[in-house]
């Protein structure tokens, strides 16, 4: 039987809320067993990246990542969020350390080809999770804090959506582990009523999927989150969760089967 | 016998210098063996801060570091420069991974209390390098690439000379390998005359140091260089060189001893 290993994905607006954020950590910390953590930063990056005269332009949700603004992201995605996490978790004795896709090698991708017309810019697909890697880390007693870059393996660091790093990660964990994904963020799970709160879709299948998305329940950017997470079902990770930030005990939110 | 492991210190004039940089880069991939970069970033932090509009004052070549020059230099040190030169170095085929001291807590400090009227503000004193968590990620094949940056085990990050932290963890690592430490910057070697680049001083003993600074041949920032140097060489650490950084061989520089 496989060994359990949690990865906790924390998007860029809870690690902007410090009380969300520390609640994060606390229940992070307590989660038993082998674990990783994958963290957005979208906000505070947007933030520095007003701040030194840069523009942010999205398109579907994704930045357009010019060299300057890859250079914002590095920073910190790479420094600032990724090096004060691991300070956090260490206070609280989680042996963390941060980890790009750069480092060791962990996640190779390569450039967004220009599609429809939108050039990305520096941002990277990813093409390979070095499962042995990981694991060896995670064996010798480390938690892995993942940031969402990755590199080309021609010098390049490109800007990876978080999300899709915290799948690939899972599907890659699952060849050595009973891999249980849960992305937290701001709403308590997959809501069939935008408006209401309290309107959790407690399981959702790939037919349930279709049906949501084709009667418009499901929209936006919810779409491509779950289609992470059901790709990470197909690839073998046991269980996929979407859930609140402060309630990633696995006990709530919307199951992904 | 021990195994041969080489520790080169890179600063930010250099990382600051594409020319320069690239080829302490190849040089340090030709390097046979194990092998640790720790790097500077001074002078990319000190632009940054003034494209965010914080002054950066500096006392006795030490940086003060209040909270938002924290920011800047945990971003600078830990994302920008740390990353770009991962993402370099495995392109080059050098398993390179980047890690500040707060990463699987491999250095630890402590705040560096006030004296003189001088509060250096986020800045760490180191206490403490586990040389068993470097040694295991060094066994496996691993070459971590060390931002000047540490923790206090309490959830923050201090600013760190770099200087001191290769001096650190060479003495750390002298417990298990057998350790050329190599300071690496913008001139050949210690001068016996400022003004007169080949006036490379070929060898520095405790007395020869003592003279030097004695007579005024030595001063300014390159007293606490050497003081870094010798104090590595009475911890065991078999060899240091102060040396230009496109001159890494080992072949050139001062030698301390």
């Amino acid at each position: 039987m496989k060994e359990k290993l949690t990865i906790v994905k924390v998007g860029g607006a809870v690690v902007e809320d410090e009380l969300q954020l520390s609640q994060l950590l606390k229940d992070f910390c307590a989660i038993e067993g082998c674990k990783v953590l994958v963290h957005g930063g979208g906000r505070k990056a947007t933030k520095m990246a007003e701040r030194l005269g840069i523009e942010t332009q999205m398109v579907n949700g994704r930045r357009i990542t010019d060299a300057q603004m890859l250079e914002v992201v590095t920073m910190v995605y790479g420094g600032l969020v990724n090096k004060n996490l691991v300070a956090r978790l260490q206070a609280n004795g989680v042996n963390a350390l941060g980890l790009t896709g750069a480092d060791a090698n962990i996640i190779l991708s390569h450039k967004r080809p220009i599609k429809d017309g939108v050039d990305y810019g520096f941002v990277g697909d990813v093409d390979h999770v070095s499962n042995t890697t990981l694991s060896h880390l995670i064996e010798a007693g480390i938690v892995p804090v993942v940031a969402p870059l990755t590199h080309d393996g021609e010098g390049h660091i490109l800007n990876t959506n978080a999300d899709t790093m915290a799948s690939e990660t899972a599907k890659a964990l699952a060849k050595d582990y009973d891999v249980t994904l849960i992305f937290s963020f701001e709403k308590k799970g997959v809501l069939s009523n935008p408006d209401d709160d309290e309107s959790v879709i407690p399981v959702i299948t790939h037919a349930d999927f279709e049906r949501y998305k084709a009667d418009g329940t499901i929209s936006g950017g919810m779409l491509p989150k779950i289609e992470n997470a059901l790709s990470a079902v197909d690839a073998g990770v046991s269980q996929v969760i979407i859930t609140l930030a402060t309630a990633i005990d696995g006990q709530h939110g919307t199951v992904i089967k």
